[in-house]
């Protein structure tokens, strides 16, 4: 469904504790969720560990390939956050403790009392030639640099640099969201008729979502969701239409959700 | 930390729904949580699209790189459900329907009385020498090819399947994992000293994650979790006493959490 005109997005998640499943990642559907109503499509994401050559890499693998690449984690104060270095190394240029960062980084400290030490002071080091995020929640700036964004793992912190973010990207056109719920629906029951019309409407992607909903009763409550995704409105209602005529038919209501 | 004997996965997760934001992963997470107490390690985890051509070059990627990859989604079906026959191109070998595989699914359906369409038989399509895993929630079988698990995108499917995949394992030494609260500690108070301990402790994988809750009286409580990663038990345990002591010494209380 991707065309040529199409704006694309890589993340790459950076960190350990998500590979070792301490932490379950929410930036990547926060960030796509963000870039969505710009008309920007996440493509492909990654999560790597704390590994420099490993960041190096995907980044400059993923940077040739898509329109954006937004990076979280490893930007903090301490000996595991390599973030910084590594798109220094990526991009090929020096990196040093440079002096508006830094200057970010005193004011906010000031501000909170905070003593400014040495770990502190890493998190000013910049590669040359990025720009500055602006950090609302915690200060240390994230990095922008060529077509990479490098936010912070720290949902909230991430959240806040999007803002930041949000008037850096140009976007296209916007893909929106329909769907059609079916308790009780299976898959199966309408697979043949969905897939013959995603051959009539290759404008529009067509996606089957079953789900098993464990209920307080101990009872299982399933179903399924069926998605249809486009940038072409009117071609989205009347799919939504016949997907809603064809789960009636089945036998079963169809509940189509409110437009998103 | 990845030493040349350890025993290493990958995860990928297949499905737009992810990419969009509409869905958020639950299997990374699951999966690593698993394998873990078994010595296996998550090294790297990729979210891709319903896309033939990226779930063939991006399973041969992984393959060859890792001791084994884990896949999520896209075997149910629906036209869109389409990583049975990448599978079987990244392997080069045929795909048909194959008798043990729709004896599986002719009895699970009718067991639950559920007519078995074109579109369910499908799910039998498996391709030339993989074996089965067995799925105890929804009856339509994983597959199992090479050193690749190829298993279903609804979690609570997917955790059934891990079950028949456990005894196809084979571990190595098993990475434990401790960790150090210390409430309000800033994780730039600790961090030349965790820094300095990472390097006399290589053997240990040493992180540091603040956190950031916000409380029902819309205060925030922060703080940092120290945490540290070996195979060996007894360098854990000392390294997790030096780390409490450093954060006592700091003005913190150090909460050492139970082993895990």
């Amino acid at each position: 469904m991707i065309d040529d005109n199409a704006v694309t997005a890589a993340v790459i998640l950076i960190g350990d504790e998500v590979l070792s499943g301490r932490t379950a990642d929410k930036n990547l559907q926060q960030i796509a969720l963000f870039l969505a109503p710009q008309g920007i499509s996440v493509i492909e994401s990654r999560t790597i560990p704390d590994v420099h050559d490993t960041i190096v890499d995907t980044v400059n693998e993923l940077r040739a390939k898509v329109t954006y690449v937004f990076t979280t984690g490893g930007i903090g104060p301490t000996h595991d956050d390599i973030t910084a270095d590594a798109i220094a190394a990526a991009f090929d240029v020096g990196i040093d403790v440079r002096a508006d960062a830094l200057e970010v980084i005193e004011t906010w400290y000031a501000k909170t009392g905070t003593p400014l030490n040495e770990s502190r002071k890493r998190m000013a080091r910049i590669p040359e030639g990025a720009s500055l995020i602006v950090n609302p929640v915690t200060g240390a700036p994230g990095i922008h640099m060529g077509n990479v964004f490098v936010m912070a793992g720290v949902p909230s912190i991430t959240r806040g640099m999007l803002e930041d973010v949000a008037h850096r990207l140009e976007g296209g056109a916007v893909t929106q969201s329909r769907s059609v719920k079916g308790d009780n629906l299976r898959e199966g029951d309408i697979a043949v008729a969905l897939g013959e019309m995603q051959e009539r409407f290759p404008q529009v992607s067509l996606g089957s979502y079953p789900y098993f909903l464990d209920l307080k009763d101990g009872e299982i409550r399933r179903g399924t969701h069926l998605v249809a995704r486009a940038t072409d409105a009117a071609a989205l209602d009347s799919v939504i239409e016949e997907i809603a005529g064809l789960v009636e038919a089945l036998g079963y209501t169809a509940q189509i959700d409110p437009v998103e």
